[in-house]
């Protein structure tokens, strides 16, 4: 499938940039990328692996682009937005990668003039890795990328960002910016700052040493360590902004664990057996909807013959 | 490494015992290995895997064997103990993989008469799935195997039993039940707790729907279903059994979070930015102590160019 842009503008060139970056250039070698970064170290490395075609550490004056895409931490997209608005020719459509929504709909409604057409968007893909590095072409293959339309949104704008993130191996949902918020609070969110939590309390108990932590991660503790390790500033920007769907989802997750650790204390043994049991279904779910692989410990441990038997 | 022992007993054939089978048969194939479980299907099921030399479902009268490893859940060792008391010649040593270790020494140490020699054992090693189809050889290599011994404990039971594990690729090592259950109560047993815990607390959530869960669980959701995907047995046990310890770091992981979710209610950056940050040494700490791997995403989404461009 063809890219529908010609001339891509990308604001951001850690991850998920450099990983867009990469998708393009994967099929459409023509398209000219122009990589736009403000921290020098990060333009310098893009520049060095070839990831686009021009770079520069902020927008010309009356820059002319089909597509902006804006791939930095949700905090710096109002600054973003600003300079969008300063410099960047009508006509162009403005979209970007943030983890929450509903604020960047907002950003984008109050600062950005008649002529530059907003599809807020978000690819639901990334990994524990950050810079223009650790990005690589396959990271949209078959996840999902929701668009937040709502009744401003240009039709025409909103289908060629649908069909560029189509041609990026991606699958395209729209929703309203709201249910995103809601949506990725459980299913992201919240995930990351229960891994953050779990790694800090460890970090932290006096009596059991942080050597005793990493010998004996391999019962459970080393998955969560995964995720904590993903961008701090990333995410400390996400839940500043996404604050009232993640405190909502926290706390029914903290009613749930009282009612566990509560059914624990009392030794309520078919309480605990009743929700261990009903949770394998949902993996199994995941794995037939493409969204994980199905072997044993995400395949990391290959079952294999001892080399030395 | 030659095994320390000739005639092997193990007693429940799911995915630790089926493991320590397959990798005793990789180095030794002329150690006679007995399976006993009292689930027929299960013994079926080792039989046709050809995991043993001798199947039964329960212990013949004067059992004569130099170890019986007792890997059924925890729930079921104080039958399993009585069993053994009954049936087992003098001079056997009796071991276990369960991961609590202080009630498993109690018991062990009330249930067996005095010709039988204790040594209580943990392999930090697992899988996900469950059955004896599920285990594979190489399941202890490079993990740690923790011994809990006592004073009682006979000297020469420990060594051959900590030289077992090193010959079948574990690391070993000993401290007491107590530390023990401490240690796996951070590493382990909170992990899955909370694992099980956001899983359900997902599946409740009556404004985002099941689907949604399933195809935006690339976000982070996805990593906690591995381990929530659990044996519900084994773990109900492990509850049951390490409450204090459960609920003494679950108590320290909720006063966490509550600070946390009080950071971001109040909009504190620099508090979420300060936690983020130091939570990624231990990620690195943990690959280089060879527990856990590098690539990006357990490398489950191996960087490659699209198939299609």
């Amino acid at each position: 499938m063809p890219l529908p842009f010609r001339h891509i503008t990308l604001l951001g060139i850690g991850l998920i940039g450099s990983s867009i970056a990469r998708a393009i250039k994967a099929r459409d070698a023509t398209c000219i990328l122009h990589i736009i970064d403000p921290l020098e170290d990060a333009l310098h490395e893009a520049e060095a692996l070839g990831l686009g075609d021009v770079y520069s550490p902020g927008f010309d004056q009356d820059h002319i682009t089909d597509l902006v895409l804006i791939c930095t931490p949700v905090g710096a997209m109002e600054a973003a937005l600003k300079d969008i608005a300063t410099h960047v020719s009508p006509g162009a459509i403005i979209s970007d990668s943030g983890s929450v929504k509903a604020h960047v709909a907002r950003l984008m409604a109050s600062l950005l003039p008649e002529g530059l057409k907003p599809v807020p968007g978000h690819p639901v893909a990334g990994t524990e890795q950050s810079g223009p590095s650790a990005g690589f072409a396959s990271l949209f293959q078959d996840r999902w990328c929701i668009l937040t339309p709502d009744a401003t949104t240009d039709p025409d704008a909103l289908q060629r960002v649908s069909d560029f993130w189509t041609a990026l191996g991606a699958r395209v949902d729209t929703m309203s910016a709201e249910h995103h918020d809601l949506v990725l609070a459980i299913t992201s969110h919240l995930p990351h700052l229960i891994a953050y939590n779990i790694v800090g309390t460890a970090s932290d108990l006096e009596q059991v040493t942080q050597s005793e932590v990493i010998s004996y991660s391999a019962g459970g503790f080393r998955d969560f360590t995964r995720i904590a390790a993903s961008d701090p500033t990333m995410w400390r920007d996400v839940f500043l902004h996404n604050k009232d769907a993640v405190l909502e989802t926290l706390g029914r997750f903290q009613e749930d664990l009282s009612a566990l650790a509560r059914a624990i204390r009392w030794g309520d043994g078919d309480a605990l057996f009743t929700l261990f049991s009903r949770t394998r279904d949902i993996r199994r779910n995941i794995i037939d909807a493409g969204q994980d692989v199905a072997g044993a410990d995400f395949g990391r441990t290959t079952p294999a013959e001892p080399e030395d038997p």
